[in-house]
């Protein structure tokens, strides 16, 4: 390396691998989505909370996850008083949320409900998406010994809503029921019903044929057996036509009666959702060890090989570890880090503005800047986002503003005592005599 | 210690110095006051961004602020392919907006105004109102080359706003310009004209005496210096009155003249206010470096001994030292976590509700659920946020869960063929027929 190459050039900055961020146009849109999501989860009465970006590391690693490549914290500067590292940043909003319940048990009121929208850290390589730190919008309801299946029908009809409320119809919410895995592969007397779930919940990314090599070479199951499996995981129904389907198979076991009594229940009372939002998906089984009854996965029907971009699940033992009580959970997790890019490259959301400014006041000159400044004030107290500009003078360099920052109407200002003032719609390019007590923006 | 205290038991949740989390009744007046600083940055034209939780090392350090206790982040199972540490969590917002300019240069439209609300984390030891994670408001707008002193003025009128939004009239932003200070020992011939810039902050803090012993000792003056250092300190005015205060004492030079006029001008655009919001107070100079003109401190007037709740000021050599360019910046910094305690300690929240829900829809009995189900529906899209209860049946338990959640509004479905819905309002106990489809909810 020559001399040069050694010298300490200065920073320059550059973006961070796996930690992105985005320009205000973009940012505007996310918000946004966020601001939706926020709604629907308040339109069911969810309540906000908000854990800090670390727990102690016993908190990430009690569920046995050691695979999410947790990042821990160490002062730059310790000094000799400092204890080993000890705190981790969050890696989901879940572990979290049961921590929270368990600490603060006495003081919550039950069932429950919280929505938590907030950043999580995973020290992944990062990969189309996935990031190091993204956004979950987390949902979920913890209840004290039983909790109703009400709610289990409540996590994907909130999932729709959002998607309704986005004007995203083109997804679809897979259901299934833990049990109904389980209990099959009991009724089959299968040895590792746990290996066989986590193969069989590989279908549709694997070949049935490989899905079939996988159980017979780890589960050391039959033909028959594997057929039966395959049978099973291909079930897939809007309504409740399913449970006829897996009695039809023949396995008799009374794990396997309760869940697809569980999902029938549960699907029964999302009935009411447009054709296709949602569909009985026995294949469905989720990663986490921790659900035991139903399992949620959504993906865009548009875009059928794009990863899932919500999921969730009933866990009735997580959040009562902790304190040894019994505390039954079910909740859903947006992927927005997940959608949102996706639908960005697809061109579908509105991106455009860099501000969330409606009106742009003209800065006529300096003699009447108090006039404009008034003027200002009196349309952002009626409620508008409201620009003053910053330079007095010039008007081509103001409207140039405006519509470089897409600010949808300019402000007029009378430029001399007696005229009026005028608002231009930068949209159409009309311009009209207005006041600025009484004007109201056209829709749209 | 006995073998029984070196058993291993089991992990009882607990809070982490320094990184306080709320209850969902606290959590909800927080986010009601975000929601107000966002609407008031909004309400200015400023755009949201957020920069990742991380930065690089070397930006973090850019500034020489090596006594703000950064972490840095280590991979839990680092693996032979991990590079050194080379990423800390960001310990406020400024320096990432710098990067971020400098960064997305080409891609912006300035003025850039952007407001960012995010958490910012110092491994400092905790105090009150001092966090080692906490959430920072910032507004900053930062143009090329010339920053018109409108944006000066800008920056205390909405943290004005803000606190008039929030029904919080007790506070005073006090205003000066560092050229003053700057420019009056450069006109005395102090030769550690900084030293003394950092002394003199501190009155109000120590006694004037105390100042003067400073000032003798770290910067040699003499008594006669020292007299119109403290009379210079001293003053405070309502408006501009304080540059014929500055000028009687006596001391010429260009770059005290500069600072007079600039903080004339701004205090002038600023007398719209109400009397007492803002004040002229020459001894504030902000502890950061980078501050090169106008400077502002926010307190609450009746908690005089709390500590600052907002501040800011303008840096003109901040953002641009990346990119080898003049990019002059002014911003303000609203300590939502400082303010926020102490207003809850005063009952200065209203805090009693514990989740967004407006009404609560009792769930009759099972064979009425549907009815109750589909009520629920009808009142969620007029945008209600509302709950249904999710155990049909006994009245008593329903009614309890709204009183402990504080619910606004209890509604009945009809109980039978043929009756009315009704609605109960638990603040005043009246309870009256009404229609799903058209009740609309009583002010107040």
């Amino acid at each position: 390396m020559s001399d040069e190459k050694n010298q300490k050039r200065p920073y320059r900055p550059r973006p961070v691998s796996g930690f992105p961020e985005m320009l205000p146009e973009v940012r505007l849109a996310e918000l946004s989505f966020i601001d939706d999501i926020r709604k629907a989860f308040e339109s069911f009465g969810f309540a906000s909370i908000e854990t800090p970006a670390v727990e102690e590391i016993e908190v990430l690693l009690s569920k046995g996850e050691t695979d999410k490549e947790i990042y821990i914290l160490n002062r730059l500067q310790a000094d000799e008083n400092d204890k080993d590292a000890r705190l981790g940043l969050h890696y989901d909003l879940t572990v979290p949320l049961a921590r929270y319940v368990a600490q603060h048990f006495g003081e919550l009121t039950f069932p429950f409900k919280r929505y938590q929208i907030q950043k999580v850290w995973r020290g992944e390589r990062p990969q189309e998406g996935r990031f190091r730190e993204f956004t979950q919008c987390d949902i979920d309801v913890i209840n004290i010994d039983h909790l109703p299946l009400q709610f289990d029908a409540e996590m994907p009809a909130i999932g729709y809503d959002i998607m309704r409320r986005r004007n995203i119809p083109d997804i679809v919410i897979k259901l299934s029921n833990r049990k109904i895995l389980a209990g099959f592969m009991e009724g089959l007397g299968t040895e590792k019903a746990g290996n066989a779930i986590r193969i069989i919940d590989k279908l549709g990314k694997l070949p049935a044929s490989e899905i079939g090599n996988l159980l017979r070479a780890e589960c050391g199951m039959n033909d028959a057996a594997i057929a039966k499996c395959i049978d099973l995981a291909d079930i897939r129904t809007q309504g409740t036509g399913f449970a006829a389907r897996v009695r039809a198979l023949g396995i008799s076991n009374p794990t396997l009666e309760a869940g697809i009594d569980e999902l029938a229940s549960v699907m029964d009372m999302l009935r009411e959702l447009p054709e296709g939002a949602i569909e009985a998906d026995l294949c469905i089984a989720r990663g986490f060890d921790y659900y035991t009854g139903t399992v949620y996965e959504g993906k865009f029907t548009s875009y059928p090989d794009y990863p899932t971009i919500l999921a969730g699940g009933r866990y009735d033992d997580l959040a009562g570890s902790f304190i040894n009580k019994k505390l039954p959970g079910v909740g859903i997790s947006i992927g927005l880090s997940r959608m949102f890019p996706k639908l960005q490259q697809e061109g579908r959301l509105a991106i455009g503005r860099q501000c969330p400014t409606d009106i742009l006041v003209i800065a006529p000159s300096a003699e009447r800047q108090g006039l404009a400044l008034a003027t200002s004030r009196v349309l952002r107290a009626r409620g508008f986002n409201v620009e003053l500009f910053h330079m007095p003078g010039k008007l081509d360099r103001q409207l140039k503003y405006a519509n470089k920052k897409s600010i949808p109407f300019v402000w007029f200002p009378p430029f001399e005592d007696g005229l009026a003032h005028e608002v231009k719609n930068m949209g159409t390019g009309q311009q009209e005599k207005a006041d600025p007590a009484t004007w109201e923006m056209p829709n749209g």
